[in-house]
């Protein structure tokens, strides 16, 4: 048995997320049936975590279990002629048999994508979250940085997650930062993991400091022991981008 | 009454082109719906020409008349508050109580794009035409300004208008042009009017050019007078763009 490793672009629009759901048009599970269909048996399709409802991927990493002898650039391309448009494989290659999408995964980095101009482009609307009201971009920018290093994350975990016991919520930043480019402002960060929705509740936080409803010590307490603060609402899953996982 | 000048940008993807008709989605019968609802009676809406469906526009002009005296930049702000946001206007303006966009227009301008690369980006997939084969794009940058100046383009009209006696299907194209850009392969044509479904002919002239399977003789040929010779396919709808109409 051949242990395969993909990369892929989604655009999530059209898609109840990565996980497979009952009943439910997700990414996984389209995936999965091509490759099934093609291997004649039942593939499951592992990735580096899951993506909510509507979050797209520059680059995501899955990985399968093959018998199907066919070489990796001519399995690229029969996958990709199964599949809808708004799915591509960019790269396969066999693996190692132990390697594991998630749990060897070393880094990932997520964008979070602010349209400012009043008017959105009809052509980038799935891509940006549209924001043309007034916003402090440099407290923005400031803020940013407060997120890099070790913290614990519950404040910003999803609401059924946050008082789950025993998983650790600690997760390291390598980078976080915003920039303003033109009338996209690109809220980009790298780190070892994240929790669910945490990327979203992280730019749902700096659009607040962005409106001065919070400051940057409000941020800096939500990483305090004990910190019973709820996030705000998360920022639209059409913001979000997966740019890359690191291994 | 005045007389209102709008520009509008639209995603075509999910619109039977541009005009009214009856039991389908248009661009038209949407922006009518949203202004008539505004101004609570039946308005027309009059643009610089019908696009295809599933084309595109980055600046399509329309003009209508209004009553109501809302000054323009509010009434671009509820426009677009009403439309989906898959149309947007782009820009408001009172204009002279003749002004007609389609016979007043001087030139306009059309662009088809074509991806070249192995694998289409899933957040481009619906605004290029994807020809990931064999082309000779120097074959098509040399071809492309055979177009330029005064020409009959019967050969370049949609098959329902060909025969239609009458009418002339003289057009002067000011340029002409193909350009190979990274991935992208984009024709830009600017001229003083265009046949229904002349572009995208134009554009499958042009790609049979590229396999080889046409030469540049065979396009010049096309305007000889009597040529019988029908264009073959058109290029698929999401590569065109309308970009700009000149007054």
């Amino acid at each position: 048995m051949r242990r395969i490793k993909i990369v892929l672009a989604y655009d999530g629009t059209n898609y109840h997320g990565w996980q497979v759901q009952p009943g439910m048009q997700t990414v996984q599970s389209v995936v999965e049936s091509v490759i099934s269909g093609m291997e004649g048996r039942a593939v499951r399709v592992t990735a580096s975590g899951r993506t909510d409802a509507g979050v797209h991927a520059l680059a995501q990493v899955a990985a399968f279990e093959l018998e199907n002898p066919i070489p990796p650039s001519n399995l690229q391309k029969a996958i990709n002629r199964l599949l809808p448009r708004d799915i591509r494989i960019l790269r396969v290659e066999e693996t190692a048999p132990d390697f594991h999408p998630r749990y060897h995964a070393t880094a990932k980095t997520y964008e979070y994508r602010i349209w400012r101009g009043e008017i959105a482009s009809p052509f980038e609307r799935l891509y940006f979250h549209h924001h043309p009201y007034p916003l402090n971009v440099e407290a923005i920018r400031a803020a940013a940085p407060i997120l890099e290093g070790e913290h614990d994350f519950t404040a910003f975990a999803a609401s059924d997650e946050r008082d789950e016991l025993g998983r650790s919520k600690v997760r390291t930043i390598f980078s976080s930062r915003a920039e303003l480019a033109g009338e996209r402002l690109i809220y980009r960060v790298r780190g070892s993991g994240f929790l669910k929705h945490m990327v979203r509740n992280v730019a749902g936080v700096l659009l607040e400091i962005g409106k001065g409803n919070l400051s940057e010590d409000d941020l800096r307490s939500r990483f305090e022991p004990g910190c019973g603060i709820r996030s705000g609402p998360a920022a639209p899953a059409r913001g979000l981008f997966l740019v890359s996982v690191e291994y």
